[in-house]
């Protein structure tokens, strides 16, 4: 096994080489090779320009064996990465007659015919493998040419992804020998990155020196903190089984605030806990607008459990859908304990759900005083039987959408406390 | 003046070619850049590795002008940027004594002596200009030989960007002279990609030699199209002029598929046109969960239009809550015309707004059928002076969340064709 065997990855577009748009399929791209042993030598982004694109293959390949370039595959005149590859490899371009008939049957399957211009997507330098794209019209490329490995994929993620992980990542495993990258991910909920990290970080730390050695990163997303453990092994057996060990240390630990140790969505193990009992749930939204039960239905099979839902983002709307009082939302405000109890009991008395959450909060940038300032949020959470009610007062800090996607996430995350029996002692929680 | 004046931004740190991490310096770095004319050719990511540094610098000079390199000037054996560079130069490293001194109280001010690791960071290739770090330890470098400039900068972005955005800047100023990059991006809903630049490439092709000179990309994401126009300019009125007669020239051709030429979101056009009519919104959703009255509500204001909202997701929540009878549901299944209709008008006479929307369909993965696959979406829209209902089925390719997210776009759309009488004529409709 070689082991200075490095990837270029290469991000074809000139939108990425703006001031607000980046290549992310890097990084989905870089655990893929990673995984199969196999790190990054560099990655470039280039723009839609034959000259540059042509200068950055010809240096990759002149140094690395393995190159994985995305983007630049699309039907119009600037998607150039075909083309200025095979090129650089001396292959001639040619038509294959079975993309272009994929190509016409995705458009018919919309009753409209294939424009011209998509033919250019059915170009294949010679000798390619072609790699079939079920989510789109351009389908991938994989070329071998001496001892180098050339992959084109689309620029869409949910396109280029199943095609790395699948034909890709089997090739490359080939070349890459028997080792294998394991990782585990917790996803943990109610605590800041900092916080998590006091919390463990002298259990991971001697993981560097075990062998099999085990890395640990801590990630931030809005509402979560990920625990991400790697660690690259031959023997899979004893790999796994020192992974299992860590992960159980790092719950043990942290306890209720582990949502999973699969790194699955924070709404699907809500889901599951909530199928389980074969309980249903109502949402009453006012400041999220529906954003934590758009999250709760990007789950497949939710409308097992996702019943209905309110956004009343009106005084008229908490009144007349929820029954909220007018002396209750005049004497304490929209935003406020009253009113989020009220919301989370009346979504629970207006559905057959057996559990309701209650939101109400101040998204901004408008609409803040210093009583209630911008990110502030009051969070109720009601159950049915045996019926009782609990609300807690939470400030988000951030813009508009950082303070939605936190309150939905919180909420969702304090129905999964409460169907556990776990305290709401939640980092981002103002003490009452 | 050098028409292909441009730049290479090189990022250095092992740290972001994992999958977790990334470069975003290069943006802020862009933007500045941008802003004195100067494009990007490339950028790149690169490990703390001699060999891959050198050739990186290499590659970037031998091309272009300008090299802005972040990160490795820290005081460790894997801070390599200034020797590297410095040897493709062949400029000698003198250690500088007043970075040493300014170090030195550095560490003072915090009680404790200054490592010995950290005179590295007083290396300074001979002729070099020192930056000056308020807030950090490494000083910036700016290296002018030949026709090339090479500034290296700190990783840490509150270093960085006083470094770029001033002396850097100021230097960079000179070298491009007046030139000004001048952007613009039309946002275009209901048309594919290929069939917008089938459209339009006649239009902008010749734009490419033209003077100024116009350079075009097109960008796809779920339920949009965005054009981009971009024109590097010394004179800025005929460059504005000759921007707005291209945006004129565009919007004549694509006609209300342009949503606007401003490149604001969709769900913010819209909620302008409703405000300034004084009409309020309301929704009845069911497949897309709520996603299109969050997508309405991410628009900072939107309490102004958005009334009251339901999420239906079970057959007697669309009874109960909006008034579709049971024998519609029987008789034409919950993703049918009459109940989209029923959806839509039920929001409308159970609220104060003047206009709702209707949606039904079937996100998948399961609940599909050879009559009502996966994807199909009817979606209607009801308005109430005059009082009238418009509905029509879309099917949508793609995971869950791809057909959320094509319907709650959509909708939205269809409000805005509705509100300027434009036809519903869009790409992903199924002819009936």
């Amino acid at each position: 096994m070689n082991e200075s065997l490095k990837a270029v990855v290469l991000a074809v577009g000139s939108e990425m080489l703006t001031p607000t748009r980046t290549d992310t399929n890097s990084l989905y791209i870089t655990e893929v090779l990673n995984g199969l042993g196999i790190d990054l030598a560099y990655k470039a982004v280039v723009g839609d320009d034959r000259g540059e694109i042509g200068a950055a293959i010809a240096q990759a390949l002149d140094r690395h064996r393995i190159l994985i370039l995305t983007g630049g595959l699309g039907p119009t005149d600037d998607d150039l990465t075909r083309e200025v590859v095979a090129a650089h490899l001396q292959l001639p371009l040619d038509e294959n007659s079975a993309i272009v008939e994929a190509i016409r049957a995705r458009f018919a399957a919309r009753g409209i015919a294939m424009p011209e211009v998509n033919r250019r997507q059915a170009m294949v330098p010679r000798g390619a493998t072609v790699i079939e794209n079920p989510r789109g019209s351009a389908p991938g490329l994989l070329i071998e040419r001496d001892d180098r490995i050339v992959a084109l994929l689309p620029g869409p993620p949910r396109e280029m992804r199943p095609m790395m992980s699948g034909p890709i990542a089997e090739r490359l495993a080939r070349v890459a020998g028997g080792r294998r990258l394991l990782r585990r991910a917790l996803r943990i909920a109610g605590r800041s990155e900092s916080r998590v990290d006091e919390q463990v970080s002298a259990i991971y730390r001697p993981w560097q020196a075990a062998q099999p050695r085990i890395d640990t990163t801590i990630l931030a997303s809005p509402g979560f903190i990920e625990l991400h453990l790697s660690a690259q092994v031959t023997d899979m057996v004893a790999g796994k089984d020192a992974l299992d060990r860590a992960v159980a240390a790092l719950e043990r630990e942290l306890g209720a605030d582990v949502v999973n140790a699969t790194g699955a969505p924070l709404e699907q193990t809500v889901g599951e806990m909530l199928r389980a009992r074969r309980w249903r749930i109502a949402l009453a939204e006012s400041c999220t607008g529906g954003l934590a039960t758009s999250r709760l239905t990007d789950i497949a099979g939710s409308s097992d459990y996702v019943e209905r839902s309110w956004v009343v983002y009106s005084n008229e709307a908490k009144r007349d859908l929820l029954g909220v009082p007018d002396e209750m939302l005049t004497q304490h405000g929209a935003v406020s304990e009253p009113v989020a109890r009220a919301l989370a009991e009346g979504a629970l008395t207006r559905s057959g759900a057996d559990i309701a959450i209650g939101i109400t909060g101040i998204a901004g940038p408008g609409g803040g005083s210093d009583q209630k300032p911008v990110g502030m949020v009051w969070i109720a959470v009601a159950r049915r039987e045996p019926r009782d009610t609990d609300a807690t007062v939470c400030r988000f800090l951030g813009g508009r959408e950082m303070v939605k996607t936190f309150a939905a996430v919180t909420a969702v995350d304090l129905v999964r406390r409460r169907l556990i029996g776990a305290p709401w002692d939640i980092d981002w929680i103002w003490r009452r």
